[in-house]
């Protein structure tokens, strides 16, 4: 019967766990204006993500798509958004990466401002840099990427591939845009984005606060 | 039975979107001390707007009543807020305008206040921009008009009016008093007010870190 | 049967109306660690006020006591706070203050200290005016008097005394404390009270963008 | 049957109000990125703690653990977080200490770094100084110490100590990292962490508005 190729058991539950984080994502106002979005690994061909352009706060099983990992819609009408691309660069890249969120929040949008002509905010100095897999002590320091927006997405993901050739990552912004942070499931990936977005915050208040930055 | 000029039962769907809209707006904060207004159209004649005065986190049907598009109050004692023209005028001046939202943010009421010497809040470099309708790219800037305040709103509406003559508008500031932000429909007028105000936001912000607007 | 000086009836409204408020003003933060006190007049010798140290974000009906107009409590063996002679010196003066409202939010407290030197705040040029009781528009302005803080009650309310003798008035702050804010019910203090708070934000706000204040 | 060698009927109680105040912390955004633990002592030789790493937005009865005074697991596989020592170091200190609270606001985390030179955040004039056990008015100072961060525990315990012998303390703040607040019981140490947490924030305003700390 199913002539769909990938376990439709499998979609199903990582649609439902991205309905409850994209949303609670969304009632804190990090998908303002209906951006941002949001997908999961389903195996080694196949990825769901949101359908652009829906209410976040509001999301449910229609807006979910499910996109081969070149970033063609599969068994979908819809349209997949021109951001696709750096989701499925990601997770054919490695297949460690099995969930990507992608997130407005004011902090992400003015620290990509605030710091895109030094190309990276450097996070250091804080506990919270523990948050990050594979970082076991606050003495680390993580530099965040900054890349230069773009309507060009492969240009974009050019960019990201040769970030990761440098080194572990999980996460970047893009300047006047928002954050790309993502890891091994949901709840990596969801840590990796709070504590991302927790930093930045910081670090824009201590900016504030220093007047210097 | 129905003596009523309009579609009862369109009233009734565009009530409860009110309902279910204007309290998450009001959950926000948007709405302090029984501030704000919102509409939908009904038909080519008609509108259905928020009575002046109720308590928006709290909003149900007894709080909405039908005007005309001259702002007469039409099967309702309530007497229309004298903003209603501000809507009013709207409606009558594009068929493509479906729904006007009248909030007063933080946000809002702050960026009119610094930006109204100027006249106008300029938006650029915010991939958000994307989010109002006609948008492509970021590469587009937005000015957001920053008329001062009266309290006759004749003049407000001519001012309004002679915006409208120079393109497509979104939206404006009152100084001092808050925002209106319109679309087609509910969707999109709420996708325009949220645009409006994070990018407002971020401005406020970016003038704090680099002491400059 | 019921000994009880005051219609208990009328009291069990007012506290029922005194949870639900009071409730929504601590999920905003406004009465941290257990701080801030409510209360209602129940006739013209008798008042509902919250217990001193409860829970705001918790509270019941056991939470709320009745005191009369000279602060003593009736018919509870609860110690009725210090504070109390703040509200009752209110709706002794004037029958036409029947809700005082006490909150501790953080734009209250930092504006209280930053303007305890000027011993007001001007608030000016704001729509928002408007919601403050006999204010027709935005062109009026409201001066807050900042009271220095003091342990001593009749102290304050010498003070407050003093300020009434002057003219109308819906609020005053206490330096490093708070804010008081009345009105003739519970749907008038509160939209006092909310205006307060926004303008106090938006002052505060303008003052670290300006830099001046 | 039961071989525990504390009172289960009592871990559930205290179990069951971690759950509804930790749950109530994570919706503030005090706990980001899984960060933060918390505890309530059992008796003079146990303490029940939140295993490390949980999301505490979603806590429940199997992120609680036991541990006795030492730090070490009790009926129980996980491996205590290595900050226990720094809970169990302040119930073994006093038995008037039962519950502690140690969580990562933006306001704690900045202000640790804000004050991590001057060794200590000076609170003086406010009222809400006295919600801290013991004072009973607002002409109260404040000191909370900032530690400097260390992965080593008994390093920052021995500090911990050290301060403890000047006298009262009820939190103190470890730089880059987060507050530790404590109390009597669940009641007192929250109306401890508010209060530190609601003045920490004050203090960061008054420093952006005067430009001074």
């Amino acid at each position: 019967m199913s002539a769909q190729p990938y376990d439709s058991h499998r979609l199903c539950e990582l649609a439902g766990e991205l309905i409850v984080n994209v949303r609670e994502l969304a009632a804190r106002g990090w998908t303002p204006a209906t951006s941002s979005n949001f997908s999961q690994r389903i195996d080694e061909r196949h990825a769901a993500i949101t359908v652009s352009g829906r209410d976040k706060g509001r999301l449910r099983e229609a807006d979910i798509m499910v996109v081969d990992l070149d970033g063609a819609a599969v068994g979908s009408d819809h349209r997949p958004s021109a951001e696709t691309l750096l989701h499925t660069q990601l997770y054919r890249r490695s297949a460690d990466i099995g969930c990507i969120l992608h997130t407005h929040s004011q902090h992400q949008t003015v620290a990509s401002r605030l710091f895109a002509g030094a190309g990276h905010v450097r996070l250091e100095g804080y506990e919270l840099l523990k948050a990050f897999a594979g970082n076991t002590t606050h003495e680390a320091a993580v530099n965040v990427p900054v890349l230069p927006n773009s309507q060009h997405m492969p240009t974009l993901a050019a960019q990201v591939d040769a970030l990761l050739d440098r080194g572990p990552l999980w996460g970047y912004l893009i300047d006047g845009h928002g954050l790309y942070a993502w890891g091994r499931d949901m709840a990596e990936a969801r840590r990796h984005l709070e504590a991302f977005d927790f930093l930045l915050g910081c670090e824009l208040e201590l900016a504030r606060l220093t007047g210097s930055r």
